[in-house]
């Protein structure tokens, strides 16, 4: 029998849940020492996933040119959102800060290989985006791991897959999950970023548990 | 600033990540403390989500009848996927014990509400998927706090999402994420079960890693 965890360091995983954010600003570009990285991505790899697949890759960007040209994918892509953000929020839209890409010190963009040890696989021949769930699992270990060394990481997600795939050459059996900004922060919010600034607020989660079936309390 | 973590916080949680399990044998259906299901459902409910949107319901299921019929959804899913499980591995497959509906304490079906706070919104007008994605961080989170306070969790992939949609009596708008199998367990695998039983090998992480485009090491 594995050993179990002690109150106090129940405490500190639950700290870990409650403090992690998703960081766009504060990025300091401070070098990430190797050993730091190494266990991040080492927390990654030690996600779950369907049919103990590992799907995943990560390419560690550095090269500022090249981050600038994703930088340019982004602001397209917010130039296509704000089309559809409502109109009472565009104002708030506009005044918020969404992505660290260029001040962060590294970008690390996480694929999935959907073709990994065959075509199918135990576990997703009957619900076909496990491996792209698993590669998520993946991400969500990084971004804990990387809280507990004080790295921050913000998750870009108004940019568009295709012209980032294009631009770090993804073979076609390959597909980006997430593309992260990461690095040393000058401080976490002590709340979500977009619960601070009033964009939404956080939900009662009594409201959110059914039992049995959908609706249920 | 929020408080750092310790180096001997930080080793409590790369334990957690390493010795974390897909869980299917060994649940002793035993009652999980309430205030425990709390803590666990809390820590999924304080994972990142696109825009805050905070998506995720949880279904919990107790009643054995439903978990039987779900079960048989299960049994039909199998039959099919084992039609693509190549021949030299669907000896080892059929050996393979793949859920824990009916033996662990409770079962509890994670849903993504894809038309909360609006059809679109922050972060998620690009990329569809991103609201399924947060689901997903908020499953890794309760895998993790679960495997904190020594329960055990297993991820059932071989079911139709629709039927179990159909049985949970889910809105249109509203889709399964994860069917995840619930409760404390006699001990917990000292490596993925997968590969101690020999259907695949943990891959080494620094043939994972590229540096600025994909495959370049």
């Amino acid at each position: 029998m594995q050993a179990s965890f002690t109150e106090s360091q129940k405490e500190t995983i639950h700290r870990l849940f409650r403090s992690r954010r998703d960081v766009r600003q504060g990025f300091t570009g401070e070098e990430i020492p190797k050993e730091t990285l190494e266990k991040i991505l080492l927390a990654a790899h030690h996600a779950p996933s369907v049919g103990f697949m590992q799907p995943w890759n990560f390419i560690v960007l550095e090269d500022l040119e090249k981050r600038k040209k994703i930088h340019s994918l982004f602001q397209a892509a917010k130039k296509n959102e704000r089309q559809h953000i409502s109109a009472e929020k565009q104002e708030l839209y506009d005044s918020l800060k969404l992505e660290g890409i260029l001040e962060s010190s590294i970008n690390i963009c996480v694929t999935c290989d959907r073709s990994r040890h065959g075509e199918t696989g135990l576990g997703r021949s009957q619900q076909s985006n496990m491996d792209l769930f698993s590669t998520v699992c993946a991400v969500q270990n990084m971004w804990l791991a990387a809280r507990a060394e004080d790295i921050g990481i913000g998750w870009v997600s108004i940019i568009s897959a295709e012209a980032l795939a294009k631009e770090l050459n993804l073979p076609e059996y390959v597909e980006v999950v997430a593309y992260l900004c990461v690095g040393p922060v000058e401080s976490f919010f002590e709340e979500p970023e977009l619960e601070q600034l009033g964009w939404q607020e956080r939900l009662d989660i009594q409201e959110l548990i059914y039992f049995e079936t959908w609706g249920q309390k």
